[in-house]
């Protein structure tokens, strides 16, 4: 996909509106299964994960967006019986390359090369830069997949709330049993964790209450 | 620190606005030295990071602005001489603790006691989830809290684009030389990542170039 990146950024948000919008999202418990997100937001939302940047810009990554009610009961099984996962309007699972290799590097390079309109050749050093990367061993390489996608969660989670969607990251799944309910070992993918995303019910039991955070100075720390 | 949620969410952006800030962004590979971020930007950059949702809310991580000019020099050695280190208006380490375990807890359990006035006596059950939670095999634990800071990261970027601010994010760095250099084992934490931010160069080579994504219909799979 060629996307034309502009030549300087214009903030799109006041200071003041991008705290409120971090301030008011929280973790939604509980979902108003009526909640429907506008389709023109849903739509944004499933672009800003498209759009989430990763290391070397390799995106190992996809993201399973589960409409059918009967796959997402048997998913709330694999989840702990979590209500989110059936109540929610959207629930999106984020799941990397279960290996990444020269297929996937060759994959993005030739992107690379229709987007920018540049031979392949020209690429030559990168794609040996990208196969070192992704050749180290196994585990190192799956645990770094699985640290990019939580930078597209960290996008979504931000994105949602901008947008006035509540949102609810959740690790708390059985990875193996979403891996075999939604086939993703055959398309050669892993599930890592999911997000719900929708309206909070009037009664969802933490929205109200007030925000836990480190004090400021605890956190970020100049030298 | 008390930050009162509120009862529901309130769009602070457009859909169209999201996009247009996701789009424009890119890892902006040189930084104008005489470019500042407004301090009151900058402000909720910082605000945003405390902000970031993590697992079970425990924020496991530290970030370290880098004012000092001597000290920026010196991580750029550590950085493979990479120019946006030393030429960003700022620079975050983000790091995270070297071991999670139960003194981590009980910090965060007092500070969910204190903004939400309850006794800690009500919190034992939680208290119980997240020692087993911090008591896996210290590699599983370090891992997870890696993967946490990545959130902060798709935070802060996002944040940082709808803000106007350019930003990199920037794994290219020697975390043992990093520690060292910053002292952050005696600290307690370990450093995984920076990034730079500030106002890209009118010369930076990628800025206009076009971004580089999958199709959307190859990363957003619906079941």
């Amino acid at each position: 996909m060629t996307i034309t990146a502009a030549p300087a950024l214009t903030a799109v948000l006041k200071p003041e509106e991008l705290l409120e919008s971090l301030r008011a999202r929280c973790a939604v418990k509980k979902y108003d299964p009526a909640g429907r997100i506008p389709a023109a937001t849903w739509d944004a939302l499933e672009q800003a994960l498209v759009l989430a940047p990763s290391s070397y810009g390799l995106q190992p990554w996809r993201f399973f967006v589960v409409d059918d009610p009967a796959l997402r009961t048997r998913l709330k099984d694999a989840s702990w019986g979590q209500g989110q996962v059936v109540d929610a309007d959207k629930l999106v699972v984020f799941a990397v390359r279960k290996e990444l290799g020269a297929a996937d590097v060759d994959r993005y390079l030739a992107s690379i090369a229709q987007a920018r309109k540049v031979p392949l050749a020209s690429l030559t050093d990168f794609r040996g830069m990208l196969l070192k990367a992704v050749s180290r061993p196994p585990a190192d390489v799956a645990a770094w997949a699985a640290r990019q996608a939580y930078i597209a969660l960290g996008v979504f989670l931000t994105a949602a709330a901008a947008l006035g969607v509540d949102a609810t990251p959740m690790e708390g799944i059985e990875p193996a049993k979403y891996d075999a309910l939604l086939g993703l070992p055959e398309k050669g993918y892993t599930a890592l964790f999911i997000a719900a995303a929708g309206r909070r019910a009037p009664d969802d039991a933490y929205g109200e209450q007030p925000k836990v955070r480190f004090a400021r100075e605890d956190v970020v720390v100049h030298l």
